[in-house]
């Protein structure tokens, strides 16, 4: 019954403002079977008592166990799925681990802008979903995580052929596919 | 690690248009540690491809499976839950079989009113949301399904008042909890 083969599952990173939630959406579109799992709405599902991620290491496990699951019953009923949420690549390690025996492919886009371009998207979204500093303190945490550059991916111009050339890349260019625990500080194969 | 005990989900049912959503969130508020789960946002995680879950048991299945591993993520993690979904007697049975060794409570209501109501909130809908004709079928296949009527809860009034009963009734009447396979076709206990 079971229907991995051949599936992927698409790891949309970044800082807040970086356009995941965008480029998820266009993302989708090219696929024949999908899932799309927010982990902003995946997080916000604990209604009480939650603690804010970012400073709760329980929190951050509940939530991570949470888009697990969803990830292995969608790819089981044979779909692939995108993962719309900032992982750091130590996440996006322990997913692919947790996924190795059902042979699926797991592609980890970490979407990079310049701070103004994050500063600036941030300022248009609802009051209530503004992150401000914070955006930058993300930024910031990325790039002492480690991660290896090939995983950036830009998304500072905003122009349409950009956008094209994102979904390409990110569907197409291996150099995004995890292989093994090679995520973090290696050289660029 | 595991922290179950004693935890309770709350399975809220019934036909469009009936008050689940609103019931479910007057009920998280009463709660100490709690994951809301409406079944019609995991549904629509389901992006491309999605059948409807009426017209596909493979959807209800996928729908249902993913249900279950959030109940179970957030029941492991210390929390009550509560689900939100047009849950049929045999669907809450499933849920409960398959919590049974994990030591917690199942309470299922299904929540309802009289047709005229049902029509009057669902016109009120913004109108992608409406479900039509849909309300008074699933109110007959609630009739259809062996349903033993002491899961049943009234919200016609839709009285402050009432709202208070109902959850008080959830909360603490114990004719909702599930024993066994005593929920459908049984006389009253």
């Amino acid at each position: 019954m079971e229907n991995n083969q051949g599936r992927t599952v698409y790891i949309l990173s970044g800082p807040a403002g970086v356009g995941k939630t965008t480029t998820s959406k266009e993302l989708v579109k090219k696929l024949s079977a999908c899932a799309y799992i927010s982990g902003d709405d995946i997080s916000h599902m604990h209604v009480i008592g939650r603690k804010n991620p970012w400073e709760s290491e329980e929190e951050t496990s509940l939530i991570w166990d949470n888009i697990l699951s969803l990830t292995k019953n969608f790819l089981w009923y044979g779909n692939d799925v995108v993962v719309d949420y900032v992982t750091f690549p130590h996440q996006a390690i322990w997913l692919y681990d947790n996924l190795r025996n059902s042979n699926v492919r797991v592609v980890y886009v970490v979407l990079w802008a310049d701070q103004d371009t994050l500063i600036e998207r941030d300022s248009k979204r609802l009051r209530e979903h503004r992150m401000g500093e914070r955006c930058l303190l993300l930024a910031d945490e990325f790039k002492k995580s480690g991660l290896d550059e090939k995983y950036l991916l830009s998304t500072t111009e905003g122009t349409k052929s950009e956008n094209e050339y994102i979904i390409d890349e990110i569907i197409s260019n291996a150099k995004f596919r995890i292989k093994g625990c090679e995520l973090v500080e290696t050289s660029n194969i």
